[in-house]
């Protein structure tokens, strides 16, 4: 079984957003079974979107169409989905309703004629329910394959496909099995582990396949397998892991279980009743940002103290500043007293800190750019490590956060 | 003159990465007038890749490839592209020597085969130095377009876009102009602003169009014109945003300049000679790490105290307890004293300061989610405004951090 996504709006074709909506359906997609062949963005034109549907279904069973959904006039993906259907455009009453409902609940303005059109649908249509916006969603069946139109506003997309479109899938489409494992490998180059693996990757069968995907300094192995019978697919995927982790295991840093660092690490934290603080340099709030970022955080998260200016760094933060003169504000020394006066003054279990240079200009440090430390202080003290992120400001700054997160992670499974 | 955009790779049909380089290619060149056709992301499948060639070589003058020219058999781009062009594969002694010129100054592993046929390129293709990597860009001239195909890591293909190809398109190309203007608005939905300028819009000549973008509250009008002469466009253009502005004055927010915010605030800033701290509690951190993104921050910004539980909020940030006890830890009161603790504390000319509630829990708080309170302190006193973000936690964060720095752009133009 196949899928396709189109993505309506001139708003991706002229790069004023990035469409975000595609990677989250594909990943959904996939964790059903289903393989998305090919994403297509197409302009807010009746001629390319026309196309655009005539191609997919030619390809795919389904077809998922995001974008083009608001009351104004530039969005005319309903009249084109309607035309192509030789359909044409009913009043739907509960669509209606929970307009009007919208309304009363949460917008001042009075509703007008253009809302009302929302609940105009083709009569074909199946209302899959947009619980937080004004247009729904649309299961149409077409010819050869099924058409899934869905609201463009990321969140009210991603909470209609859960709720709505995937029991519909799971219920109306048999799907194959696919599987997919990552391992995260750290030390040698995407060239230097494909010339090691090479007889290995040659022995595969033609439904497994191996991808390799290089970033921020590791090397990720994907290997997929596809088919019918979930179990016998597990067996053979992890025999042939097994193969491929004996093959790699000086290099092997990690399995990946698709879940970001930041979200293992709150986990670990919670489960081990600690606490942790930060003081960030040049990592400038990032560290916080993105452990925030997972709902829950408050429960092992204290704080951060984004000591931006070297003024912060000996103030509030407490690094005397006869340390900082005598071993300059990108260096161990100073590394090691922000984390642990982070940890003190915030009263946490560990504390990370950050001091580095991401350049573009030297700021108030000599080290080269890209030169960076990261300190750790425990219960058991305080070290430090140096690392070289090379010259890219958003990569040294990306990075580091990250090399933060293993150090942090390595640290509490300790506990 | 049109372009597309092929993006290769089962990673992006699989949801695991974002494709961010279309948008930026996208972006890139809409500036240079060019205006993007369609966006088309295909499998690491040599058949697909083909027929994308093929119906992008249909449609457009200019065809920008990404992704697939890594050194592992994953990746076929460049066989497929030797193939489509009927060419075969030479050595080339410049992108060689850059290679060995990389793994000598950067990589501890010595040099393999795989990395060596990084230099076999298409006889037809001229070579774009990609001054960051080891897979070079490629310029090939096709029967009906020129197809680019460019290397996968967005950092690489930025460097080398800008350096390399932004030139040669500027050369080779008669491109005509197309210019864009956005309008954002606050207050009024996107249906209510439609029924209002409904007139203006039909009156538009068929070489301008209007979109609506909503985000966050707020409506975006961009209007957009295409032609051959720049200076009667511009003129053109801004007699109907005149005849706009007029009938949206009421609700008129700004305009935008294609600069995030965060940019236009360290800009005022800088300008102004004043110098900014952050006391963040919901926002986790966003405050201070949107700033720091931008390089120049550290000439303004002092730092943040993210004080995410409240025991950092009574400690390190000074916020006494009885007033958190007497007006709740989301108040009015308790974002002024995090604002005016955060500007003595750090020695900043302003401050700012947010307290609320983003869920999914209440936490240490009695408002319900979605509360938000955002303090400023300046020389002349501290002030707090309330607002209610929704309910989605993503989006609450972001919302206010927005909001924080259109208060801060408020307060710092009064300098």
């Amino acid at each position: 079984m196949v899928a396709e996504i189109i993505t309506i709006g001139d708003e991706i074709l002229i790069g004023q957003i990035i469409d975000t909506n595609s990677a989250y359906i594909a990943s959904e997609l996939q964790k059903l079974g289903v393989a998305v062949y090919q994403i297509t963005s197409v302009q807010d034109d009746r001629e390319h979107i026309l196309k655009a549907l005539r191609d997919a279904e030619s390809r795919a069973q389904l077809v998922l169409i995001t974008g083009g959904l608001g009351p104004t006039k530039d969005d005319i993906t309903k009249h084109t989905l309607t035309e192509y259907f030789e359909d044409q455009l009913v009043e739907n009453q509960e669509v209606l309703q929970h307009i009007e409902f919208l309304f009363e609940k949460y917008i001042s303005t009075p509703i007008s004629d253009l809302n009302r059109r929302q609940a105009m649908v083709p009569s074909k249509a199946r209302i899959l329910h947009n619980a937080h916006g004004t247009a729904p969603g649309m299961w149409i069946k077409g010819k050869a394959a099924v058409f899934v139109s869905l609201p463009g506003v990321p969140f009210e997309m991603k909470q209609l496909f859960q709720d709505q479109l995937v029991p519909k899938i799971i219920t109306e489409f048999t799907r194959p099995v696919l599987l997919h494992k990552t391992l995260i490998t750290y030390g040698l180059g995407e060239s230097a582990i494909a010339e090691r693996i090479a007889h290995w990757e040659d022995s595969l069968p033609v439904h497994m396949k191996l991808a390799y995907l290089p970033n921020l300094g590791k090397v990720r192995l994907r290997v997929s397998i596809r088919g019918t019978d979930p179990e016998a697919l597990q067996d053979e995927l992890q025999q042939r892991l097994g193969e491929l982790k004996m093959l790699i295991s000086d290099i092997l840093f990690a399995e990946e279980d698709g879940e970001p660092l930041e979200v293992t690490l709150g986990k670990l934290f919670r489960a081990k009743g600690k606490s942790l603080a930060a003081a960030e340099s040049f990592t400038g709030g990032k560290i916080a940002a993105q452990l925030t970022a997972v709902p829950g955080a408050s429960q092992y998260f204290r704080g951060s103290l984004v000591s931006y200016a070297t003024s912060v760094k000996s103030g509030l933060l407490g690094v005397s500043q006869a340390l900082i003169k005598e071993h300059s504000v990108v260096s161990e020394a100073v590394a090691c007293a922000m984390a642990a006066n982070a940890r003190k003054l915030m009263h946490s279990d560990i504390a990370v800190a950050t001091t580095g240079n991401a350049g573009p200009t030297k700021g108030d440090s000599k080290s080269p750019i890209g030169t960076v430390y990261i300190a750790l202080a425990t219960e058991n003290g305080v070290f430090a490590e140096k690392f070289t992120m090379g010259n890219h400001r958003e990569r040294i700054v990306q990075k580091s956060v990250h090399k933060a997160f293993e150090l942090l992670q390595k640290e509490i499974l300790k506990y």
